[in-house]
């Protein structure tokens, strides 16, 4: 009985995921789910992607247990941001999604990041309708994060390696964490880089702007 | 019927937590879990332990979702080591760690580190059976992590807040995260500390003792 109750949550969430992609694709809203930890530094990345791209029109779904700090936080670069608070629920699910998506003007925005609840485990199960998965990890997290979070790992289009400015600091030896990665999704491109210092910023910038741009163009449509 | 399953499954996992407790009991084991994010510390902070205190017998689950290296790590100080990889499972369950205390020598054991599975949220609402919860919190993570994660901070009876060596190098306001936690916890005595340098390791020992020792007297028994 268990086994059929959350097959039958699952497949409630993966419809109105589906309906809530339909709406992004119908706008022209490319999306990015990110995923990490606590303190990976999800939101230092969105403040830093909302500033260094001032032509694109990004909105930010930012989620978390309690407070709207991440809201406030972005809020000073977009008018774009609704914060969802899940109580004890540990990773958003498609109807978190779906709420949130009625105080967004979709039309006016072309990017879209949902900052998922830091938690490297739950969130990767649950579709919200996004284009792309996003792994983030920190350097202060150790090198070893990769290799015992396979499952994000091999669904992220690409993994971002936050705090490389710290590296001096701390003991994490980025060629393991680069082979694990590997090893386990072959075609996600790394991004280390440091949103404090901006260093491999640019990188990751170009790959979101080929992403979104490859999605468009798989639909039909122009940039 | 969501409701009811997951009444049932709870109220099993209390049962099995029960007898865990009881058998830790009977062997005079006091048994602390750890729960903090991918990345907080707590195998370090175990390892600094581990170090500091070779007159207490000290053994260690380790939870992880894959790999055994946290396990390596500890083993190094430790013969009362056992790895729990829990594949898609996002914390402990109490038979979880019954199983693994198949492999552990109660009679041979003082101390035992349960250290969850990397989730400042999943791990917290499931009994163990062991004595205390204790929220792990890293300086690189950012001030704002107690605010954000309440429900550990409530359940906590200790809060350690680990790499307090790199506090120079980045922007985390102690005062803050001090007093998100005193608004939530009153009476968590918070612990700053660095297994790197040793720097607050005192402090924690010395709760550690305490409260092991105030458990031991509470069921009548001697140190």
């Amino acid at each position: 009985m268990k086994v059929q109750v959350v097959e039958n949550v699952l497949r409630a969430n993966d419809e109105l995921a589906a309906i809530n992609r339909a709406d992004f694709e119908r706008a022209g809203v490319f999306v990015v789910d990110l995923i990490g930890a606590p303190g990976s530094g999800k939101t230092a990345l969105i403040e830093a992607t909302l500033k260094a791209m001032p032509g694109v029109r990004i909105g930010v779904i930012a989620g978390d247990l309690a407070t709207q700090r991440d809201a406030d936080r972005m809020a000073k670069f977009t008018n774009h941001v609704v914060q969802i608070n899940t109580g004890k629920t540990c990773h958003l699910e498609a109807s978190h999604v779906r709420q949130a998506m009625s105080g967004l003007a979709l039309g006016a925005i072309d990017l879209l990041f949902i900052e998922n609840v830091g938690n490297l485990i739950c969130p990767v199960g649950f579709d919200l309708g996004q284009h792309c998965k996003v792994g983030v990890f920190n350097a202060c997290g150790g090198d070893d994060k990769a290799a015992k979070h396979p499952y994000i790992v091999r669904e992220s289009s690409a993994i971002v390696l936050t705090q490389i400015d710290l590296l001096p600091h701390v003991n994490f030896r980025q060629q393991v964490f680069m082979d694990d990665v590997k090893a386990l999704n072959g075609s996600a491109p790394v991004f280390p880089l440091s949103p404090t210092t901006g260093d491999g910023l640019e990188a990751w910038l170009k790959w979101l702007e080929s992403a979104g741009l490859g999605a468009r163009q798989a639909r039909g449509r122009q940039m």
